[in-house]
């Protein structure tokens, strides 16, 4: 069937199923995923009928646009996993994570929605909870991770950091890196901690 | 004039101002500022022209919505000023203003969003970015206020604040109180400044 498509058409296809998912990117990006759909077909330059076709749902959509995005995060939960000092992976973790999600409003909105139409992303947020909780266990282990930390305080600390989302991209990116910088702080135990931990007297507070 | 008024219409006039900033306070405070004004008329179970007539703009009834708010915001200020322990006024004030903005989005966005034509906003937020700029002299003189800390990183950690506010009350506010303890401990200054203070070595990182 498809040798019989003339060439020129098939290139066509693909072109505008690259500009659409570029177009995605570039709106959802900056909007987030409250954008409609129509504004990515205008972005894209063709006819929201050319996008359905390509696109039969938004979710369908959703879940091509960020495939570099998902991409980058498996490799930051890797990175930090693979972190010989734990602490430093938490760190590294945290940062690279508010660093995606400043980049794109849309993954962000993405990974901590519950989408369920869009399961890669839960899967995601699932692969990267489980590696907060081992690199936390690990980071409280050396008495660097304040041992009252529980993933939750990551989520609760990244859902507050998509409040600084709605900013022009510029603004944004710079006030992301102050945010994650004073969230690795707080994170952080305070002195003491690390000797209670270091001579095994129970750290839970 | 209005003694030619049947006294059952003046209280149904005072009345209706009164439902109508309720009803205002419950939309806006649930819904942030976005809240379109013909829902505060129906959940004032008032047309939208009764409205109108007491409220000719959403500014108007914005300006009127927050008065207990704004007045706690005032005292929040007084109180943090007048502590003789200006870190302690500092941490106090942050958990108010957080508490507020936490029990009211409508106040949160009136607070933290450039409003022109709400003039009284800007001025509780001048007066309140005042308290905080001499708090945080005061408190980094003690060397228990980083060093770094600058005003803005208030204004960052209140707009992150907001991206906590789309929950449900509940569960809202028990996440602004957890958030508000970790801006504390971000803004704390880490061991050594103290000492680095009292030895008036400069401190500024």
């Amino acid at each position: 069937m498809t040798g019989q498509l003339p060439r020129t058409g098939r290139s066509d296809v693909l072109d505008n199923r690259a500009r659409l998912l570029e177009a995605a990117r570039a709106v959802f990006g900056e909007q987030g995923l409250d954008a409609p759909v129509r504004d990515v077909a205008r972005h894209a330059a063709l006819s929201p009928a050319t996008l359905y076709r390509h696109f039969p749902t938004k979710q369908a959509l959703i879940a091509e646009t960020f495939t570099e995005q998902r991409r980058a995060c498996h490799s930051a939960v890797r990175d930090a996993l693979s972190d010989a000092d734990p602490w430093r992976g938490f760190q590294g973790l945290i940062e690279r994570i508010c660093e995606l999600h400043a980049h794109s409003r849309g993954f962000a909105d993405a990974f901590m929605t519950a989408f369920p139409e869009v399961m890669d992303f839960a899967a995601d947020r699932e692969r990267t909870v489980r590696a907060v909780t081992e690199l936390a266990r690990r980071a409280q282990a050396t008495g660097r991770l304040r041992p009252g930390f529980v993933v939750d305080d990551l989520i609760l600390m990244l859902t507050a950091h998509q409040g600084l989302l709605h900013a022009p991209r510029s603004a944004r990116l710079a006030a992301s890196r102050r945010f994650a910088a004073y969230v690795i702080d707080a994170f952080r135990a305070a002195p003491g901690h690390a000797d209670a931990a270091a001579r095994g007297v129970p750290s839970r507070v």
